[in-house]
């Protein structure tokens, strides 16, 4: 695979989506994770080419920079995250890959976003309401920036729904922790099945005939998405946040983060392991 | 939606997949189920038009139909079920929708398949895995008369990952209930999860760079998918195979059954309520 790094210094073309995953072991882009996205907004970037999109809670940002990608020259994303080092990186995740046509901007959806009413043509997330203890209001918010007749999308995982195979104990036991600890800060582990639920509990403005819902999955087969996959839950259990939080809260002791990382890696370089998860998605068009 | 029956008899060309959808109230289309499969079978089609395909458990022959069609008119299906009577049914389904390039024939897989090695250019299965005590052999069987350089093809749900929203007490009871009656025959409920491994379990003639694992879904949310999926289940548990087996083996008393049909009456009506689920998929090119 080619490192973003090994191409001269240019503006453009942006670097491909792969470029962007091969620097950042990071398996999330426009294409695998917003495909039920992806007909709309290339619908809507060739009648206005100037399109705006806001990307609530972009988190790694290749995600972002991958939609932005996809609405050069003239389109232009805004990118928001809560935390202001999640933001930096994903700063330098867009930069590195070229591409311009995108601005991040600290907001957390939370406290209202720093937008006004119908600003944007798209407004997009990913893997943020589930973690959210208020997901409507998360929802009503990105309505309300959202232009009348533009789109609002969400894509958010069922946790519920995820199957690693082979069912290595460790992996049991880890699928379990992940549940708690969404829970913990009032998410919700089965976000993907009620989504539909959400968009419509927002209220005025929204009617059951302008939600377009789906499901969406991941499968991680290859050795190489296994690998990048397995390492980062292995990073995190051994010395990132999940393994701070769950000593704190007591959902687990030393002996199971290790067991747990153990089993991650012994997963990744099984044959016939394979990792599964089913993601609800919904496109809400606004009134 | 139009019926088959309003069109004038004719045998070609053959009625689409929505006529055969709508005359029996059946989901399952090559489009829905096997759209893994699709891009394959166009390909292998176009360089042999004469391509045979073989659909292992053809139930309600919806899904052989629509691969019939798809390879029309010179490519022929032979699609086999162990149970007669169903046999009968699936015959009458592709009568009805004009298709002429499909035979069936009774034969259950567990017994070995009728046919001489190297018969078929595509075996194709949907469904038919998870209910099987020995889905290996099975693999095993379809990949021996299947051509060297053919394609098995199967599709298998896991049952575990089925999630409906809104969580109704009877049909979180339901669930609990369909796992136990795929288990009673020696089934397996995370058959989507293991078709990679059971795969890999064939032994001499498949490698894993041969295998290309894929996860698709269900997604019932419109009304009309809704009410369809509901009855069918409603037959069942107040008067077919499940309500039969389930108060034989004890899975459940004549009360439970009824608070399950009532449950998916009344998920079926609800604007927000939506059905999902996970399917393993595979396509095996034999070598």
């Amino acid at each position: 695979m080619t490192s973003a790094r090994d191409q001269p210094p240019t503006k453009e073309p942006a670097a491909s989506p792969r470029a962007i995953h091969g620097v950042h072991h990071e398996l999330r882009t426009a294409e695998n994770s917003a495909g039920y996205l992806l007909s709309v907004l290339r619908e809507k970037h060739r009648a206005n080419p100037n399109l705006k999109l806001l990307d609530v809670g972009t988190r790694s940002g290749t995600i972002s920079a991958t939609l932005a990608q996809a609405i050069q020259p003239d389109g232009r994303v805004v990118a928001t995250d809560s935390n202001s080092d999640v933001l930096k990186r994903a700063q330098a995740v867009a930069e590195e890959a070229g591409v311009v046509n995108i601005e991040f901007q600290q907001a957390n959806i939370a406290d209202g976003l720093p937008f006004e009413d119908a600003t944007f043509d798209i407004t997009h997330c990913h893997q943020l309401l589930t973690h959210l203890p208020r997901p409507v209001d998360a929802l009503r918010e990105m309505l309300r920036v959202t232009k009348p007749g533009g789109i609002v999308a969400a894509r958010e995982g069922d946790l519920e729904t995820e199957c690693v195979w082979p069912e290595l104990p460790g992996m049991v036991k880890f699928h379990a922790f992940t549940l708690k600890f969404i829970q913990m800060n009032g998410g919700t582990p089965k976000a993907g099945r009620q989504l539909l639920s959400w968009a419509l509990a927002v209220g005025s403005g929204v009617s059951r005939d302008h939600i377009t819902p789906s499901y969406g999955t991941w499968c991680y087969h290859e050795p190489n998405e296994k690998k990048a996959w397995s390492q980062a839950m292995v990073l995190e259990l051994r010395g990132g946040r999940l393994r701070e939080v769950g000593l704190d809260a007591k959902f687990a002791t030393e002996e199971d983060l290790e067991e747990m990382a153990t089993a991650w890696e012994e997963w990744a370089e099984n044959e016939d392991a394979i990792l599964g998860m089913m993601h609800g998605e919904i496109l809400v068009r606004k009134e």
